[in-house]
């Protein structure tokens, strides 16, 4: 790409999502899914103004690293894991009920290969952590007794979402054999991931305090921390599991909260100082990079693909988003409280996002997924995105989550 | 690219910059050279960890372009103007004597082409001005006398330097025949540019301070900035200038400096406090993307094209090294002041950069230089690069410029 296009495709994609963020801002809509929406007028399926897979995913993807960094240092790990046990419950329930409904519908309704309708109830099984976050923090819900529940949730069926989708590759390349070892290692690597984060945080913080002392240069702050988050992430997807967790445990690393009880020493304090000096330099980077994400979110819904007049690909839109959406309401049920606050969770936890159009895309690069039916879960992954906002923003507002 | 890739080969520039630029500035030597080298080391020309022309080329010419802003934001335009007469002699003297003196050597010593020999002194035109006013920064010598000539001088010579390389382009293609127009077009496009920035700069101010009091998102600052510098490179790529220029113009708009003497109204001082928290939230960026620009210029220095026990290629490197240093260290004579100033201003000028490589790839793909007269070319820019630095920083430090 020549540097002139490059600057003038970037341009358009932060003030498209920033006028697009301010509109839907206006009418009561979640700002996020303005750049989504944003992303669907500019992207490759209506003006052709960029193109769906390009340098500008890549920047997306840091700028969804950088949300779950802000997420993991705003993360308090000991509620976190107070928390644990129902976020396991929503998460585990919002796995198994979208994934048996949407493939029992998928192959005795709809006619499915069995194949086909493992990779729709695939679709359906993890949650957009990004698009729930943001909306959460748009409504300032985002650091409640439900949204540290979800956020638990997300990210476990998130873990949950990448080896079933390991499983199906396995399971379209081999017809049935599948290695459940893989699977299990993944898990462990995982669970001991995000164990450690927190609490060889303080060492790092110390290190990292050290190493701004002895700085004669400047920048040292952005760089360094950046390539810390980058790394993290590199380091989670060479263990298999998704980038954005490397993100999110250097935000724990970072967070300053005391990690499992721990109290800090005076040289932690100090260190912390530091690490609260990054949230501030790291907070324009994410401003730049974490729109590029939600634009491309939305350039990769193709409007082309999707046939609107034929009433097989409503039908089968319908009962999939129905789906989709009663599945993850039902899991919300674990959330201790009050019924609002159990819908709630549910509607949060129902964005589906980039781990759906993943599955989605690796559907259509097996040919188990026709175009219409790719269309279609494309289609059933933009309404889940649309619809859990709008159905989530009157009960945040109305009245707030239970006060910790 | 692999996201996984994308983000270890970031991690990878922005770490070895950080290194490079700490071993250095504890050596003494500038750390915007130590940046360099590290780019040497980890492009396609040594460990090959990184390519020379890939996506990091592009977040590189953001780097530049957020450099030039800065530069512009920190530039008071009345003083500008005031060393203008200054600059430009500086800028002509500077262009002519190496250009003249480099194909006249090429031509008559190294029976070069007329063309090849062209292209040569073409390669000597334009002084890097990202190379020398970081230098300048490094140095806290960024805002004196010194610094103002030669920034002027830098950005009319770039200019000038891509006037040039249209006209050899044009040459190599039609053997002879140039046209005058659009080269004059050009040249008046640009003064228009630069001197309406100043000017429109309290309006565009008092636009931004409107725009942010009525946005109702987060993250507005970052975004808009970063779109306005993006589409003024943009724009200024689009007049066939370099777009840096764009960078500078930018960065002038928003100085907050009075341009022309105007004094300023109380809405536009209220504008000028978001202008100085707009550089406040750019900084990270620029501590992001900058150090990206300076490792891809290193990168672009193969090692392996150059055959180092080849008489002619010392020879010819020698000789052109030496009639870069000398006609630009002649053309500071223009600067007014004390022998060092002079002598600081043409080391300062010294350093040819991007411009440079570009008329050596250009030379290149028209097969107008081999490989060795190209490695050759690219040695020089080296060369200059790095000496001009090591040259400048005694002078500097011992005494600076002129107090103001």
């Amino acid at each position: 790409m020549e540097a002139v296009d490059f600057f003038l495709r970037l341009a358009l994609i932060l003030v498209s999502a920033r006028i697009a963020a301010e509109i839907f801002a206006r009418m009561g809509l979640p700002a996020v899914i303005g750049e989504v929406a944003a992303g669907v007028i500019i992207g490759p399926g209506a003006l052709g103004l960029i193109g769906a897979d390009s340098i500008f995913v890549l920047l997306g993807n840091i700028g969804v690293i950088l949300l779950l960094f802000q997420v993991g240092m705003e993360t308090d790990v000991g509620k976190l894991v107070a928390v644990g046990t129902q976020s396991a419950l929503v998460a585990v329930t919002g796995v198994l009920l979208p994934f048996a409904a949407a493939y029992l519908a998928s192959e005795h309704i709809f006619g499915m290969t069995r194949g086909g309708a493992m990779f729709v109830g695939g679709t359906l099984v993890a949650t957009s952590i990004g698009i729930t976050l943001r909306v959460l923090r748009d409504l300032k819900a985002d650091r409640g007794h439900v949204a540290r529940v979800v956020l638990g949730a997300a990210i476990i069926d998130d873990v949950i979402g990448v080896i079933v989708l390991a499983f199906l590759i396995q399971y379209s390349r081999h017809k049935g054999s599948v290695e459940l070892l893989p699977a299990l290692k993944l898990l462990g690597f995982m669970a001991v991931f995000l164990g450690a984060a927190p609490v060889i945080g303080p060492a790092i913080e110390r290190l990292l305090s050290r190493v701004y002392g002895m700085s004669r240069t400047q920048g040292m702050v952005s760089t360094i921390i950046v390539s810390l988050i980058l790394l993290l992430a590199a380091a989670s997807n060479g263990l298999g599991a998704p980038d954005i967790m490397g993100g999110f445990a250097a935000g724990l690393m970072l967070s300053g909260n005391p990690a499992f009880g721990i109290k800090k020493s005076g040289a932690e304090k100090a260190a912390f100082s530091i690490a609260a000096d990054a949230e501030k330099k790291i907070t324009p980077i994410g401003e730049l990079f974490i729109p590029i994400f939600f634009v491309m979110v939305g350039a990769s819904v193709d409007l082309r693909a999707i046939d609107f007049r034929s009433p097989g690909f409503w039908e089968f839109a319908v009962v999939i988003t129905a789906i989709a959406m009663a599945a993850k309401l039902m899991a919300g049920i674990w959330v201790k409280g009050r019924i609002r606050d159990k819908i709630a969770a549910g509607f949060a936890m129902a964005p589906r996002g980039e781990v759906g159009l993943i599955f989605a895309k690796t559907g259509l690069g097996f040919r188990i997924f026709d175009q219409t039916t790719y269309a279609s879960v494309i289609f059933v992954v933009a309404m889940t995105t649309l619809l859990a906002p709008l159905l989530l923003r009157p009960l945040m507002e109305e009245k707030g989550p239970i006060p910790e």
